[in-house]
């Protein structure tokens, strides 16, 4: 297809596609002549992964080469090429340096194989870091049922992944992991709604 | 207390103290002499809400001073007057408005009760509307599931709230709620990575 037939399909403007072409997100087209190319279904796939990474995954175009390297790197096994995608997502993070000695102690007592840097073990020790701030007490048997239900969830969201394209496998695991956020949390804080209307909720000397 | 004990007490500076006294968060002590008064453990517990929904809630002053009152209310039920301060808390949310449907399908498909107008109504239609443009598919089985884990949660949240004074319940639920999230969405993360090295992950013609 020519350039044009590619940007319809994929919903990227001609500009914008031209744009990822010299970036080099985008692999060149097979020549037909000196000024045109063609362009075929693994240009539209790919279209969707590179819009994945910088819309919904709000990527650097330096972050998304990165990730677009691992993608075609053949030597690199499915979990590492979807691991430099999803350790590349942005996360509820501030910009400290926590003490992750107590979130990998978590994980341990878990038995979960993790990377000592991954980006969401940061995460987790600032969130505690920040309970214990405000007095909030986290005794394990809390975050024991945290950790079996985020397991239970993850559990399904890994079984999901489709398989049969690294493009596809890694465009949907930047989309499932960040979109379904939003969803995880509000369902949360619904059912949190739902429980306290069911228990009414009464004050014990009411 | 004298006022620079309280502020000892609480870990809040005399001015801020101050502060708060002028903006009718705190009410006043009781009056020693023109210029000074006495403050109780009443002040101190306060003091710890209007830090937990100005600083860990981030609310605005006059969104503070709403919830206030509703703890402030003796008529209100307790799960009105939390519902007052967990609807107030900051989401994950963009500023658009949402159509609601999809989500109102699914909620009353679970036969939760909650108002048509919370703001984690208005959350999940977003979600939900950002996954179907980009193409992920999030069949009633995949909402289910993340429904089920949230609801388990929130289950487990609201029997943990302590009942035994208004402003601690308020306190604990708007930290409990919000400081938690990045404990989830972090373990969440982490789980996908164990799974994902536990499955090895290979691709399917490697």
């Amino acid at each position: 297809m020519r350039i044009s037939e590619l940007a319809r399909r994929s919903g990227v403007p001609v500009g914008t596609v031209k744009y990822y072409l010299r970036e080099e997100l985008l692999p060149a087209g097979e020549p037909t002549s000196a000024t045109q190319a063609q362009y075929g279904e693994e240009h539209v796939a790919r279209l969707g992964l590179i819009r994945a990474l910088l819309g919904t995954g709000g990527l650097s175009i330096s972050t998304a080469r990165a990730v677009l390297a691992a993608v075609d790197d053949p030597e690199l096994s499915a979990h590492d090429m979807i691991g430099a995608a999803h350790s590349a997502l942005p996360t509820m993070v501030g910009n400290e340096r926590p003490d992750l000695g107590a979130a990998h102690a978590h994980l341990r007592r878990w038995g979960w194989q993790v990377h000592h840097d991954s980006p969401a073990v940061s995460v987790l020790a600032q969130a505690l870091q920040a309970l214990q701030a405000a007095g909030f007490d986290t005794p394990n048997a809390l975050l024991d049922r945290y950790a079996r239900a985020a397991h239970e969830l993850g559990e399904q969201d890994v079984a999901e992944v489709p398989m049969d394209s690294p493009v596809e496998a890694v465009r949907f695991v930047v989309i499932g992991t960040l979109l379904l956020e939003p969803v995880l949390l509000s369902l949360r804080r619904l059912a949190q709604e739902d429980v306290s209307a069911r228990r009414l909720f009464r004050w014990p000397d009411a």
